[in-house]
């Protein structure tokens, strides 16, 4: 399971705070803490309020490959910012993201290329994102195909359905599982699939519970990653029992230790 | 979703003693407690020790019956209990369970026309449990096509896959999915599917945990179904927030506190 770390994010207070005042204090202590919970990637995201977005990815994986060798997610809909964040990048990084949009696609896919990166993909176009399985799958295939078109290998390529909040979008949660099942079946080598799982229980009450539930039934339908809070002991908990239970990893009485690395 | 309440099972030694004795207490007591956890059935198992089954059976049957209205799934290996059982159910009955062996299915399924009870069909026959999904479903049309022959609604059909204890059979589980999910597939209407959960827990150290997230991936997959133990709350809590996932209730904050209905 790869596991992005969510939280050096702008939208975090002390993240935004951070950023503004170049303070690498805070980024060192997520960029460790994250690693420490076994994150695969740190995803880096300068948030709504940052000025110059260039200058603000560069800072931030300078700063966070300072305090830890976790290869890091770009996370902006600023493609100069990701690209100049790719040129300092000394593990091969996942650029966050780009939809089925063959403008943005023209842009992020031959960037990817040049610098080895993986890239998540968004099953969303310049109309929106689609209400059923049927459409986001179709736009999945756009990508697939895309990575054909710029020669970047299909494994490379994250295929994000887009997980909505369930307390007010409830009937995209079956869609979205649906997608994974499909999306895993349209190559091979398949794409891998994601989600930015908190989306999921943004203004649900008990978010690490729907966070955790949903996450367990997306495994089961094939997904291979999420970006979501590592911190979360519960939901990494989840995750581990649903590798053993998927039967990806073998079954000790200590697996929910060996799978959070204590 | 089925709940079946797995407590009154003279496996427990309140549930043993109480049926050697005669005590109705702890039968009320649990009939009571478990009908308050939302089980749509109680499971009643006699257990190995019990000496008559077809008596026990019956004292049970009429036990839980002056202590709660919840419908019976009753549960023994010797079909003279069943019946005997069967002729006092004042509500349509759960029969648990019929493998697709035929001489059984001959025993089971008349009983079940003439009863108007449900029938759990467990994907084994004499030769045991088979490994794979293909050879589980297999046997699941076996059971669908007794139906059939014996005017028996395929609604009131539990496919139940078998799920083993993961410490020891660690294979099975992804397989137990997967047949869950084909079996909703074998004919239109589909057969229910049902699992006796805590199966897959045995000797593993957090049971709850990996019951819990064992039945959330089950019901992605088209789970209908269990036989567990009503009283874990977060258990509850986790299919209670798999059925607001699957879109089957309509989210609201105080969805777990409905779902478990206090």
């Amino acid at each position: 399971m790869i596991l992005i770390g969510e939280r050096i994010n702008g939208m975090f207070k002390d993240i935004g705070k951070a950023i503004k005042a170049k303070d690498p204090g805070p980024i060192h202590e997520w960029a460790k803490k994250q690693t420490d919970c076994r994150a695969t990637y740190l995803d880096l995201n300068h948030g709504p309020a940052a000025e110059d977005r260039v200058d603000a990815m560069k800072w931030l994986a300078k700063t966070a490959q300072e305090a830890s060798d976790t290869p890091l997610c770009l996370d902006s809909t600023n493609y100069d910012a990701i690209e100049a964040a790719l040129e300092l990048c000394k593990r091969p990084a996942l650029i966050n993201s780009c939809p089925a949009d063959r403008k943005k696609i023209e842009r992020v896919f031959p960037m990817a290329k040049k610098y080895g990166a993986s890239i998540i993909g968004l099953c969303m176009d310049a109309k929106g994102i689609p209400k059923n399985a049927e459409n986001r799958v179709a736009l999945a295939m756009e990508l697939v195909a895309a990575c054909v078109e710029f020669d970047v290998p299909i494994e490379n390529l994250y295929i994000d359905p887009l997980i909505l909040p369930v307390n007010v979008a409830q009937e995209h949660a079956p869609e979205v599982l649906e997608t994974i099942r499909q999306a895993k079946l349209l190559s091979d080598p398949a794409p891998k699939t994601v989600l930015g799982l908190s989306n999921v229980s943004q203004k649900s009450l008990d978010r690490s519970l729907v966070d955790r539930t949903f996450v367990v039934m997306a495994m089961a339908a094939g997904l291979d990653g999420a970006i979501l809070n590592v911190t979360d002991d519960p939901l990494m908990d989840s995750i581990a029992t649903a590798r053993i239970l998927l039967n990806k990893e073998i079954y000790a009485d200590s697996y929910l230790k060996v799978f959070k690395g204590h």
